[in-house]
């Protein structure tokens, strides 16, 4: 009888612990050890804010697996408090620190190696830092949690420093448990991989909901002051609070990683398309790993449960079966909850899209997430990429999506269209379920492929918000809407032809372009576009707003709008 | 100046209408006119059985246009209560009854003519029908759903003829307003698109709201007795009520189409991929023209919104642009309302794929509608088809799915996956929006292709409820659930070892086996698959029941439960 094949795992969260599962299914009789150096293992950590909000009430519900049912029910041999210091990728050992009071570490050997150490929290080195340690929390793993919520039931203010996913989601669960909350952000906005003119859906509906948002902005040092902690900022201000969530990201826990285990300047352990290291039998899984971005080719780290979890399965089927695949280039489809809103996001973006130099078109919606003549349909806030040119011509490079139902629909939708290949066409040829509680007769997502479509083949051309000032100086700004819409501010200059009174004013409209281009829009884009084939029809060089008035104001405020007649 | 090309548009609803739109975007000159029997146009349809209910309170919110919007926006004719009688292809000439009191039709030339005709409800030619008319309704048009509304308010009972789509959602609008209810089906359950084992969740929503329900019945006669209606069924028994409201399916509208326009036996206009009929110059779309089923290849009417209304725009292009692509072929995406649940299905279902010699295999999934470690997730019960041979071998033909949250998006998903031709491996492989308010880390979209996966490569293998019989009689059927489970219900003769004592009484298992195959089975499939995999280990016979206890006892019946001990 051949030995049992021994297969360690660093990690018991995630990848590695999925790994683990699939490969006890795929081998009934290798010696599986997972070593976790926290007290739990197969956490819930994306629940880890809800339990601080107090949405998820028991500490029990995060627990999704403990080492015991683990073992009853795989076989695992699921070690927590279990340090791992070294790995000897030539003697194949593992070193671990077996419990807090260990003095030296025990060495392990292995036939397999899985490494899923994710991130830790860098509690940056700002000064201060020490002295005010215990009014610092980070949201890594469920003691974070259960600290965090003990704090915000005595705690009266806090401030969020960070406004990533886990910032924006930990502002949101102490805010909602009464406390006056601050958000520290580095950048203009919060989640700053959503575009400007969705952003601003999202700061507005926290700070609605009383997040006082400080915008770029960073923390440049902490101390104590009338018994409250004082967060001082790079833009000269300083908040003065009970506690401080840290939440600026982490770096990868791949010290244990000898040389022998390539990695990244950023220390992201580099994986081939089946997640094996550069040294033999060592594989890695996780937040600290690499991924290739399937729209710009670009080396990233993609700190999502979906692809951890699936990555981990797929290691198991390169390691044990026969019949395995390469691990998929993970997308980075993700959503995040905001109070009442939702927002999500597939793909790359136009930051992404213009450093990897890939020409596109963008087109933005505002749809409704049901049929608008039933009850309880909400606006959806769309933005999607597409190529226009070349070989790729009609490809789906990625969405965005803001509001208040549907958005998780409308991007996994797109998110299976990019995945599946599918162009703009396919988009507009999807059947998708339709009743009017649940959609609509032409979805959000198929008006994507009609509109890219026009755009395509010509029939609409698109002009875009961040053009404003040149389209300004160079256009005849032609404002199709109703005169009382008009009326409640408009751009400086535009003329204002309601599109229903187009086909008879034409003449006014030539007149006031003066061999001009005419830039129309309307409130969200639709009626503009009706507007826009009326004066191609007469021969005018005419484009129409993506977005209308709705992203105009979105992307650049309200400001810009004069109620001045002209 | 070349004269204006005429354009005639018979029907103004869905199709017609979103052609007209159309046409009108891209030819800004054309004469087009739009001729509607009814007085509305391009009203809700779909949204008719909500204003019964009362959820859409106001008329006006059926309205998406009217004629007079339409010549604003869009400069079309569109012209109500005008009959169309004739058409003489040869002539280019259309035969139209201006009004009510028109006693000669009035000739109208075309260049082109769009035929959306639309589906008329046969109230069949049963006995009595004439002098109970006053008692029947029919639910297509604004006019009737307005009626049927204010029949709601004085009745207090009411029987709907037929479950499908309009039936289910007729009978629930007239319950929600306090009316008891009687819902008679032809066939064995409601809605008879869907599965056995997905039915009968939805049979069990109908009757806990109240709804009773008359399957595999047919109304055969209809008579007043003591001022109310009386409706014989085939099955001996009859229902006396206030109101019928029929909704038995319709008929094509389309004997207003000469013999040059060639049609089907069942009389649906025949078309191409670009919506054109046999004749010269007519093109037809709606729920009266045929489809190809892209899983099938079977020829058939697909009475949707969606397609319908995608089907008029490419028929505009195809007339009117030199960009334009064939309509595709509708996948018949569907979803219904059925008081708190949703019941959704895309594809082909196994009735279908049966009937066109297609093998394929058969999984089920209880899935949660988001993490469950958060509040408010809700089981989602899911169907899937794959084929497992051949060149099409991991292709998707087709899902349903019912529950209370997140139907439609698993739905739409999988529809989109359908759409771009992709395999269970691409739905394994999809990068989903995933937080726990929203989603799954491994969504039931994705565990569709981990078990998918599973089955092409041996890893797991699967038995079906509708085989239970013929598994009883030659198996050992292993039930590998909770003593406590097992204590609440079990199969005749089955052993119950909990899975996770199952590597230590292997023994005890492979001596009951005595020589059969294992058929394990637990209470949703995951367990039982766990097992399955120790079993295949130690060399028996094995399979794992598809969806588990959950869908035996949803296919079958709770009576083929025993609570004796063996």
């Amino acid at each position: 009888m051949p030995s049992r094949k021994r297969i360690l795992v660093v990690g018991g969260v995630a990848g590695g612990m999925s790994f683990a599962a699939r490969a006890r299914r795929l081998d009934n009789n290798a010696d599986i050890i997972v070593f976790e150096k926290g007290d739990e293992v197969s956490y819930a950590n994306c629940g880890l804010p809800y339990f601080v909000s107090g949405e998820i009430e028991n500490q029990s519900s995060l627990l999704v697996q403990t080492p015991a049912s683990l073992k009853a029910a795989l076989d695992l041999d699921v070690r927590t408090g279990h340090l791992v210091t070294g790995i000897d990728t030539e003697r194949r050992i593992v070193r671990v620190f077996e419990s807090l009071d260990a003095t030296e570490p025990t060495e392990f050997e292995y036939d397999e190696l899985v490494l899923s150490p994710g991130m830790f929290s860098g509690i940056a080195d700002y000064p201060g830092v020490t002295e005010v340690r215990s009014r610092l929390s980070t949201l890594r793993t469920v003691p974070d949690a259960i600290q965090l919520e003990s704090i915000a039931q005595s705690a009266s203010s806090a401030v969020v420093l960070g406004g990533g996913y886990i910032g924006v989601e930990a502002a949101e669960a102490l805010r909602s448990r009464g406390l006056e909350v601050h958000l520290v952000q580095r950048s203009a906005h919060v989640l700053t991989h959503f575009e400007t003119e969705l952003a601003s859906y999202i700061t507005t509906e926290l700070e609605a909901n009383g997040v006082v948002i400080h915008a770029n902005a960073q923390p440049t040092g902490f101390s104590e002051r009338d018994g409250q902690l004082v967060v001082a900022l790079s833009n000269d201000g300083e908040i003065v609070t009970d506690h401080a969530v840290i939440a600026l990201g982490g770096v990868p826990a791949t010290q244990i990683a000898p040389e022998s285990i390539a990695k990244t300047d950023r220390g992201l352990i580099i994986v081939d398309e089946n997640g094996r290291t550069s040294a033999p039998n060592v594989w890695a899984v996780g937040d600290a790993v690499t991924h290739v971005d399937p729209i710009t080719g670009a080396l990233r780290s993609v700190a999502l449960a979906g692809p951890a979890n699936r990555d981990g399965r797929y290691i198991a089927d390169a390691m044990l079966s026969t019949s395995f695949r390469p691990r998929p280039a993970a997308l980075g489809t993700s959503i995040v909850r905001v109070f009442g809103l939702a927002a999500g996001a597939t793909g790359a973006n136009s930051r992404e899209l213009i450093a990897a130099g890939i020409p596109f078109e963008t087109l933005h919606l505002h749809a409704n997430s049901h049929a608008g003549y039933f009850p309880g349909s909400e606006a959806i806030h769309l933005v999607a990429y597409f190529a226009t040119d070349g070989d790729e011509r009609g490809r789906i490079y990625g969405a965005q999506a803001v509001g208040r139902d549907g958005i998780d629909k409308r991007i996994d939708v797109i998110a299976t269209a990019i995945r599946g290949g599918m162009t703009i066409d396919q988009l507009a040829d999807l059947d998708l379920s339709y009743a009017p509680p649940f959609g609509s007769a032409k979805d959000a997502v198929q008006m994507v492929g009609f509109v890219a479509q026009n755009v395509l083949d010509g029939t609409t051309t698109l002009w875009q918000a961040r053009d404003l000032e040149k389209v300004m100086a160079e256009s005849l700004i032609l404002d199709v809407r109703r005169a009382d819409e008009f009326a409640t501010g408009h751009l400086p200059g535009a003329l204002n032809v309601p599109h229903t009174e187009l086909r008879e004013r034409l003449d006014e409209v030539i007149a006031a372009a003066n061999g001009r281009p005419v830039r129309a829009h309307c409130a969200a884009g639709i009626r503009s576009y009706l507007a826009h084939r009326v004066l191609v029809a007469a021969g005018l060089d005419s484009a129409t707003l993506s977005g209308g008035m709705q992203t105009l104001i979105a992307y650049h405020g309200k400001d810009i709008l004069t109620h001045e007649d002209n």
